[in-house]
């Protein structure tokens, strides 16, 4: 497991070890006051643009041959990649890192809320395949995560809502003390996720620890609102946690319809301040049982990495917050839960 | 560690689980009786071309993109990936079972002496980046690694003194009873490489055990002949085997000329019928000092995965036979010991 820091400003480079690689998201020059500076004291460094586009494996050629002449006059015993930055950031740099001579050691700086509640911990990095998303990828858990208020705090507000559905996730699997604090939240914002943020990463690693590389079946827990959201993700080209968000409210609806989540759980549920405003802050009509799109949709479905046999992939239903059920689902039982929860809509 | 099985037959394929990627080495087809039948039994297979340019990163998204395509309509749990082939297919078909949906199940069958005795066993995979040898990979052992005498005996008798040079350095990194049979042996065949096999195998992964992940600089000693073995092959565009022989000639040579050999050890192992046999073999002239050559050798030292630091190296010396010692040397060293080896050359 990775060594968790958290700190208020970002660390001395030559605390971090003596030869260093800094892999970085480039908008933090602008975004970021101070971060220029800091990152010019590194003496490697490999800039990069965040998005799904940095993961595409057709783009890893031209990155890693200008990586590997960056160590070119580093020792690959003491070499450390350092990287800074989202989600795409991190599953890019956590795949070089794994990679470069045969793994060197890794650091995250996550700097979004999805990379710093979600991402960053518990190994999993990924490129892309094509437009399937993370099809290739290894578990290799990061020397160190640090977490730093001020580069997390210097996010727009926007992005507290799309880091949410992580720390949401997270709270509806893990149940108890920390579902309690979150539910009663009324407003989502960066302080506020910057407040929930070790009890987030502290249920994460918690079921990551069961079962580190999946084999178990039980980190799929962590894949609650996944399937859809990332059907909702790929098609629509929406930002994670926003398909996330609605994926997950698709689980939860199904949870309920199947009769695993009873209805006074729903209902607490919808009634609790956070659910609020999170299912009212956006509207969603990406359900669409046009036979064009679930053609697409199935498509895409058949691409998840969870499937348990050709037809069947593994979905993660809720009965209770803290009580999530792994269950083994036909595609086909997917798309079909999708138009009826498309009529329901149409006539509510 | 992998399951190590000895057969005379290719296997059912049926026996090796219920979803199957083949990866094989095309050549195949026509080099070996019943091949084409055995592979086409299998529901999904890959063809390479075996060869260095299989490794090349830049040709690496073309391969996985068609790999996942292959792997559409089968669960990654159950996924496994036969591969079957030489150094080269057995290195891009271990990083790519290592990566693929974050690794599956990897099975080699390894069709050349290099893979039989060294490659297919301690789970290093690798590919290319530009002109530098296996500066991307993993380490994934195989679950099961199976020889077929059949495969390995249908090779021409050239491979067997390629694949020689393997045996040899994990006799004389081992030693003892091994060292002891090897010596006598007056001619390298097929047959003869087959009788020592699973010595040669038992003797590499006692010593990987002891390291699997080269962290403790034991497995070091694997790299016996190796180091100038590399630049061998790459500036001289030299089979594997063929440059280890060289490479490991001037280890040893270097290794008496230190006085880390004494003389009669020296001696003894020159006058070993095997040895004769390999030195005769082929003489080189493959040391060079002048100076665009040394500058490019320098290069290719300094890009060698077992620097020690900026400009040292670490180098396998050979004390006796079962007695390595791995010392740290300058890059610089190196080429003067080369052009020492060369006046000798010229000189002798």
């Amino acid at each position: 497991m990775s060594l968790l820091q958290f700190s208020n400003q970002l660390p001395k480079v030559s605390s971090l070890g003596p030869e260093l690689v800094l892999v970085y998201d480039k908008v933090l020059d602008r975004k970021v006051p101070g971060f220029r500076r800091w990152r010019q004291s590194f003496s490697a460094s490999y800039g990069v643009e965040a998005g799904e586009d940095l993961k595409a494996v057709e783009k890893f050629p031209g990155h890693i041959s200008k990586v590997v002449s960056l160590c070119d006059s580093f020792s690959s015993r003491q070499l450390k990649l350092v990287v800074v930055g989202g989600g795409s950031v991190g599953d890019f740099g956590g795949f070089v890192a794994s990679v470069l001579k045969r793994g060197v050691g890794l650091i995250h700086i996550p700097s979004t809320w999805l990379a710093a509640i979600d991402s960053a911990h518990g190994g999993k990095t990924a490129l892309n395949v094509g437009k399937a998303k993370n099809q290739i990828g290894t578990f290799y858990p990061a020397e160190k995560v640090i977490l730093i208020k001020s580069l997390l705090l210097a996010q727009s507000s926007a992005r507290a809502f799309e880091g949410f559905s992580e720390l949401l996730k997270v709270a509806l699997l893990s149940g108890g003390r920390f579902w309690q604090q979150l539910r009663i939240e009324k407003k989502i914002s960066n302080e506020v996720l910057w407040r929930h943020l070790p009890q987030a990463i502290e249920g994460k690693l918690k079921i990551v620890k069961k079962d580190p590389r999946e084999t178990k079946g039980l980190r799929h827990q962590l894949n609650l609102g996944h399937t859809m959201g990332h059907v909702f993700e790929s098609y629509y080209e929406l930002p994670h946690g926003i398909a996330v968000n609605y994926g997950m409210e698709f689980a939860l609806r199904w949870s309920a319809q199947k009769k695993l989540m009873n209805a006074s759980t729903a209902q607490s549920l919808e009634e609790s301040p956070v659910m609020t405003y999170l299912l009212s802050a956006e509207r969603d009509h990406l359900l669409n049982s046009n036979a064009g799109v679930l053609r697409a949709w199935r498509k895409l479905l058949l691409r998840d990495k969870k499937k348990s046999s050709a037809q069947k992939l593994r979905f993660i239903f809720l009965i209770a917050p803290g009580k999530p059920v792994v269950k083994d689902v036909f595609v086909d039982e997917v798309l079909l839960e999708l138009c009826r929860q498309q009529e329901e809509e149409l006539y509510a």
